[in-house]
């Protein structure tokens, strides 16, 4: 059984994150979203919310599972028994953080391999802090978020 | 008529902004050079300073008026009856971010339309950040700045 | 009354081509899709097949004409009354060729503005050489190209 | 049972391949090595040259084998019973052309998946025309490329 | 005699810097390391422990020599003399910001010349902060960082 | 006493590659134009040809001189006893390519150390095969090339 994991933030989940994940998920046995909590700049979500959200997003998905982690992605994903982490790739990417962290994660640990995936280009722009600028300033992200994230969403900015 | 915005931080407003701002005014009937308030990060200047920068280096341009915003840009650029907003290009430029904005403007409201402009190659390096820095450090800014700016700045670091 | 010129090969004409036209359509009076007929390689269309398909592709764009030119692309321009050359961006784009182009042309003749439009997302991919070699795969170009252009390829390829 | 496709010219074998090949080996069931035959250039070996000297470099890789193809690269996956495609990215790879080719493939058959993997970073500057370029000169590929494509290349330069 | 400046904030000394440092000791008589003060960010290590660790690390290296500042590259360079200032390249270096320094830095002194050097591929990866980070998260930096950086690493995080 | 190679193509000089050799002549002791011969390309002029533009270009640079060559650069650095190869990086520059080519070079001689030098802004766009377009179209070259290309260009279109 092959296992994946794939780390981020997810702060909170968009629809290019999930569309990562539906794709990883049908070339892995089991994907694990890992939600990291090392980050030094405070999150707009709790770890537990953006865990929950990850959830009901991903419930249509059965060999999908979220997680928690600190730490080094490799130990965690060791601690799992991955041998792979997944990365999304989009054209605008920033491919030298992601390059980066994919030699060292391999320096780190050389039996746990950095497997990249293209998200949908309609997906190109998307990111994160771009849904939580647009929402604060009261624009609209339907469409670009699953719709569990546009109700956590309107509760925290209310 | 053809109203076009021009939306930045300008903080504070260097050559290379008031070359697309020249170029633009060619192109586009009107142009509101529009200075934005949303940013976490402490300007150097305030929000009516940068305007007072902007209308005295742009006095020779008749159809180029300063404003200020908070929100979302589509929606400052709708309320002005602008169908356009311009961004300059510099070969090194952060195409990325430019891209993303654009997209999202674009997802925002289709009607509004973004048209990237090129920096004077002269002007491939400078930013307003640079000037800070140089500034700060006690180096000249002369020539990468209009002289206005040359004055606001040594007043503000005196 | 602003004219613009909207230079390249059209080899064939693509949706992506067609995203860029009706944009420029929006913002300019009057835009001129020009034919290039200058370089070396040997087009899979002759010029009048390409000014032909342009002209049907955009039969719905009243603002919008085909030429064909031969020679420097700011000297064509000034030849029409144009003030502006128009360039599409894709996320994939080859940026460099583009701003040495943009900068070239600057240097030729400084009163032609050269103007970058964003590409549709879903376009991002897209370029007449990818239709071609997809095309003589015996793969479908359904919804990348105009339908007029997929007649002509079949014709072209039997 | 999941088998991938891992197409390319192959024009020759180097050691970045090599390495491309093995980590796919760890991570799919069945490696396939698609030498493709479309390219207009003509190529330094014959395909059955180049499957030759794939089959010898990856012998010690029992899930590993290698075919050649003409025309669409999914078109041959899907006849191989492949759900995924594995393109090796460098640093200094051309990002451009690898997602052009990801997301076309992608449109012509959504149920094939494009995986990237990472090169060792020591083959970040490895490919088959440097090869071809240092030995025409009389360069020496030691360490470069698999030892029976050492020998291949000075049987054909002799 | 021709004296190089290889500015940077050494927080700290990576052995991607020291290979610089080795090649630039070829090329240029003298070489001063020179550690930066000027930054916002408050660094792991003091201006004083960086230099200690730069010594430390270069002690086989005679024409090296490390030393502190604040203000401007340039105006330290001229002060000492040097007519060079070295920059390191990485595959994955911000391009954009190295040119915006050298640029700005010619525009303020062109007397003082950049030169950039390119690293080993090995450590195509590696930065300060990424050492930091692993190390923060117990992982190991041996192979990446002098062995005196693994001592004061571990001393700092104890 | 230190040597540096300048390798291109110089097909023919720019005044980019003329600043480039400029900078180079103020940091070496000597420098060393070399022409390749290598390329299949057919070029629009002789190797004596662009050696002789070079000539009269530099004739102001007691300490730059011209060669030819053929074969691996490393090679011909190392018998004119050159310890450095010289590149120019433009803003637009194809960096991949030229990594590709330092890492080549160190990997088949690490006794020669590569030294990129960054080109004047304003020729940021400049290149030989550019002037060579432009020059064929009738396009005037003046300021982009030294004045005896300028004639050496005519005498060829006419």
């Amino acid at each position: 059984m092959r296992r994946a994991v794939y780390p981020g933030n997810f702060d909170p989940i968009t629809n290019g994150h999930l569309d990562i994940i539906a794709r990883a998920s049908t070339i892995f046995d089991e994907v694990v979203v890992a939600v990291g909590m090392n980050l030094g700049k405070s999150p707009m979500f709790t770890a537990e919310e953006r865990m929950d959200m990850i959830r009901q997003a991903c419930s249509h998905l059965p060999n999908v599972k979220a997680a928690m982690y600190t730490g080094l992605t490799v130990v965690f994903a060791a601690s799992q028994g991955a041998s792979v982490i997944v990365r999304g790739l989009r054209a605008l990417s920033d491919f030298d953080y992601e390059f980066e962290m994919a030699l060292t994660n391999r320096r780190l640990d050389d039996t746990i391999e950095t497997v990249f995936l293209m998200t949908n280009a309609e997906y190109s722009f998307l990111s994160s802090s771009l849904v939580k600028e647009v929402s604060s300033f009261g624009g609209s992200v339907e469409g670009l978020v699953p719709s569990v994230v546009v109700d956590f969403l309107s509760r925290k900015l209310r």
